[in-house]
């Protein structure tokens, strides 16, 4: 009689089993406003700043690229002061990396990690958890209010009860799209100097990567910066700068915990077409702003149009609306995609949450919409 | 009388502390021979591929790119089966990331990380260890042995005694040139069938970075992929390909475990452009590889020159040559550094590494060498 042995197996961490791979569908559709893309593509001129850009950097890339990428944060610097009127940001200040997920990534690398807690407020931002899973951090979701607004008392009591070593908020949020007061952010700042894990601080992470489709009178938390040692603002160019495909997120903090940062960066993460191509688009901000003007004006409409068919839409500061709230979503989206139109089933029950395309993209959704909500 | 509060500060993960970024020096010399990079540019053939390709890629930049990047998988699974003549390679096998380095992340986060362990043999690559911090994966460092040649019965002691969830094995290896038999890569991957963590199997991990530099009758371990589903080969197209600049490193194994990559890989982490600019270098194969071939012969003339020297040349399979052994081996590197030749300062006491550079560059070297070695 034979023993039988196990059957070897990889050694996938438990806590992957049966996980897939997190992202939204990618579908062939006419109108795609699902991922909160800007719908314009880069103009000709943009275009052709990043082909030259690339093509000098090219000449060189048999060697490795600048570990420290200082004119790219000068330059990211140099745009957000111009953007918020936020003075005294420099290269220092700034961080970088493939996506705002590999720059959260690092914040919870140097912070968080195992036998530490992140906390955030749903609905919120779906990768918040893996990514304190992809970091082995333990993770606390309290909530939002029905109204999407933060409950300050509801944080602070949460902050006190598992001293997490980073918070998490999103401004405006996703799929919400509600911005943050700084009365807001600065009672949670003036709660965290110390309710970290052994005695040390909380970092607080505002995420603003739709930051520039905010309504005139929302600010940002960078206006909060110079007072606060604890503080990061991550920003993104996938959406202002129209820049998904090219993978750039950053980060804006006190020097000395950028410096944190650059401990736990794998070497050279940033390659140097990235960096070209981030300062080519860089040379074109005022083009690219003036799109994002355009796309605020669409979404505040949207909003408007949303509400006089009898919806639900939440105020927004981003890029995208989420609206409803519907018996049955599924078949409202689905109806939605048969007639071209592809959106995202996300956010509370009832809730759909749609990207705010060109003028001809939102137009065709109204009337796919419209469609659906005949008797 | 007040109570002295404690001052806040950053909650830095306590092993970080003191860390200071990894890199090596970046300094301003004529000859860089000190990072293994390719020392020829891309032609202009390759440098006008690639900007055609990011010219288009930079078209639809304002979208998110193919998150399974399934067209450079393939063309890298096609490459590796025309160098090596491994058949059967295709896109699923394949795996892709911002440099080899965050290939090797992935392969931790998904398999290692707390509470598991991962191995490797002494002296050899020094970001492993930076790896395993990263992922907060426990570290345990064998050696081997005096001619750097892997102790295979060492090797079996060990991954017997510590069950590590990851093997680590570079070949050629790194700072050494030494590369490994299959016959040592099969004894391995016998013995680990179920020694890992919970009688899971230990993916052993061969890093191939500098393969394409290897002797002719050195072999890949992509031969022995078909038959070991827990053995991953991990490439880099940052040295045969010259593209060190653009951060792609890529891997290949069975599509079991390479699943398992994708569930912790952040979402779109390869830019549309790095995966424009790595197809247009894999179209120019035949002219990169042609520059490898140069680099090998010279590779070969600097190893029997420093033996004609009377100093100690370690067998390279690599393009960088282990030479010594120096009692002051600081001194004789500054004074190459004062002669304008930068090569680096690694490996055990007594050693120096310097990479193969051009024709010129190594003549650079040697008469830099000559002057140092004159009594």
């Amino acid at each position: 009689m034979t023993t039988a042995r196990p059957t070897p197996r990889l050694p996938l961490r438990p806590e992957l089993a049966g996980e897939t791979p997190y992202g939204a569908p990618q579908l062939d559709v006419p109108v795609l406003l699902n991922v909160n893309e800007n719908p314009y593509a880069p103009p000709a001129a943009v275009v052709a700043e990043i082909a030259d850009a690339v093509t000098r950097a090219a000449h060189g890339l048999n060697r490795y690229p600048d570990r420290d990428f200082r004119e790219l944060r000068g330059g990211l610097a140099a745009y957000l002061t111009r953007e918020s009127g936020v003075p005294g940001l420099d290269a220092d200040h700034l961080w970088a990396a493939n996506g705002s997920n590999e720059v959260m990534l690092h914040l919870l690398q140097a912070f968080a990690g195992p036998g530490r807690t992140a906390v955030s407020f749903a609905p919120t931002y779906s990768m918040y958890p893996e990514y304190a899973r992809d970091t082995f951090t333990g993770w606390i979701e309290g909530r939002r209010r029905d109204d999407f607004t933060l409950d300050v008392d509801h944080v602070l009591a949460t902050i006190a009860e598992v001293r997490p070593a980073v918070v998490l908020l999103a401004s405006p949020n996703n799929p919400t799209g509600t911005a943050l007061a700084l009365a807001e952010v600065e009672r949670v700042l003036a709660a965290t100097s110390a309710s970290g894990p052994d005695g040390a601080s909380t970092v607080v992470v505002v995420d603003e990567a739709y930051a520039e489709f905010r309504r005139p009178a929302t600010p940002s938390a960078l206006e909060l910066l110079a007072d606060h040692p604890y503080l990061a603002v991550t920003r993104t160019m996938s959406k202002a700068f129209a820049l998904a495909g090219a993978r750039v997120g950053y980060l804006a903090a006190a020097p000395a915990l950028v410096d944190a940062l650059r401990v736990v960066r794998l070497p050279y993460h940033l390659s140097a077409v990235t960096q070209a191509v981030a300062l080519a688009a860089l040379r074109h901000t005022d083009t690219l702003l003036g799109q994002v003007a355009v796309l605020r004006e669409e979404r505040d409409s949207l909003v408007t149009w949303l509400r006089g068919k009898g919806l639900d839409a939440a105020d927004s500061d981003a890029n995208f609306v989420l609206f409803g709230t519907f018996e049955d979503r599924e078949r409202v989206w689905q109806s939605l995609l048969d007639a071209g139109v592809l959106i995202r089933v996300v956010g509370p029950p009832g809730w759909l949450r749609v990207s705010v395309g060109t003028p001809q993209e939102n137009a065709a959704f109204r009337a796919a919409l419209e469609e659906v909500l005949e008797p």
